[in-house]
């Protein structure tokens, strides 16, 4: 089974977030493994919805905190947030961004350094929709070309796409 | 479902040590969630005997490398070979040490200082046997009692005291 | 003494960029210590001015690599070329920019994750004068204001701002 | 100029133990750039006679915390206890152990696991005495034999062993 991480806004969401964070996870956790940075926002949405179709959600936390309720492993890296980051990113075979401050920025790039594919899911604010402003070609984050970035617009692009670039 | 960590050597390990990795593999798998380094030699019989019952088996690797064919997840660190052992260290409820160079005693030192119960394998050799002549009162590895190591002699003894100190 | 990190291409740099690296190294050589990546490019035309005016540059460099020829002192951090950067940012007092791929575009989103000043030299190309599409109120990285982008067109401009921000 | 880690107990230590490291930290500032965790204990005592020679001392400190006052630089790893030593072990020449609790322990283990030497100062307790028991051949730590253990009885035997292990 591949494995997908998806990243974006810890702390309150908005309730359209919720569900789509909800929905989202639910159609992953029925295809792939879904790790994520283990935490609450829209971490633990995704989470829950994986959860709900008896997915498996592997959260990668900072120090040695503990994670959301939802998650079927936890991974404690003793890393700080941003360093943590780079572990989830490492560890999967494509990237999907939600919303999203500082972190979620760091993220995005470090999937890039390490030429993992990233969809960006339009529309969820944030650095999602903001890291789209400098895009070079449309599609790629600096000059060495090391992966593509993806624009998604619902649910079912982001299945499309992954199913692309996956090959499953 | 409580998480185990399996350390020892990489590399050959003889026919002797394979039978046990691989039984005692399999005793795990059907109790506990199993991680190891991800690699080959003690860390690749117990994650085959896991995945013969079934089980999960989590490598957590150095880098990005590539770890042994037999676990279900890896997460790659990028971190070094020793720094990545605290990833897995941290990650776990307790730890079991079977021989092992100076990899597997750096990973027996930070078990302790991370307050992980650590059970020795007795008669595996090298570090897992060295170590036992230093212990303090029989049973800490500095004056301030972080966590207890215990002795076991035969995978029974492995399980009674998991069951212990896990209490389950 | 303060110390100050300069951030930017590894690799070849075009000649004007070279006299601009080796100039500005000479002034911050002469009022604090200096920080980098430690390798080529950018980061070695600044240790070459530092080493100019007798000053220290330190590097910190990924795993075990050995660094430019003109370092005072090397730190090897065991970590990979992205993850080696947070132990840049969190040892300074504020970040220098300059041109810049993928690698300074994570260096710049760390020093605002990790509450550092940051001074974007204007025109030097790359992450340097892209981010700047992307500043909120045309001095932040996200909502959660953590610490001011400056921009600065001249050599006297980045000293003037290293002033004001560090009071000496 | 090479560099030369001290380990060991951070916390209060005796008045002897700091007569020694005090001596000792003057003699290593005049001929080495020293470093070491940046704390308290013999970290301290070693950095405070450094200084009074006039010499460097850098502290590797976990996370972002404050070190000793007599450090002339310091570097912020935002790694946890344990995996920052791992920065300090790999940016030196040689390593000298005093006393020192499963901290040292780990850097010991770790200096060796780097091939770096490592001089234990015999009689001053803890790990750096309690190691000298499971020796290999009386001076490795695995089968490996990765790297070279000393025992030095005075400051003058430390002294002689660096000269002859660096070539200076």
């Amino acid at each position: 089974m591949k494995r997908i991480a998806v990243i974006g806004n810890s702390g309150n969401i908005n309730e359209n977030l919720k569900i789509l964070c909800n929905e989202l996870g639910k159609k992953l956790g029925e295809r792939f493994i879904v790790l994520s940075g283990g935490r609450d926002g829209v971490m633990e949405e995704i989470a829950k919805g994986v959860r709900q179709v008896n997915g498996q959600i592997i959260g990668i936390l900072p120090f040695e905190e503990k994670g959301n309720k939802f998650n079927t492993l936890e991974i404690k890296t003793g890393l700080d947030f941003q360093m943590r980051s780079f572990v989830l990113i490492k560890s999967v075979d494509a990237v999907i961004s939600i919303g999203g401050e500082i972190g979620t920025a760091i993220e995005i790039l470090s999937a890039y350094a390490n030429k993992k594919p990233i969809i960006l899911f339009n529309g969820t604010g944030g650095w999602t929709d903001r890291i789209q402003k400098v895009l070079i070609e449309g599609k790629y984050l600096d000059n060495r070309k090391l992966s593509e970035v993806y624009i998604a617009n619902s649910i079912n692009e982001v299945l499309e796409i992954l199913e692309t670039i996956l090959g499953e």
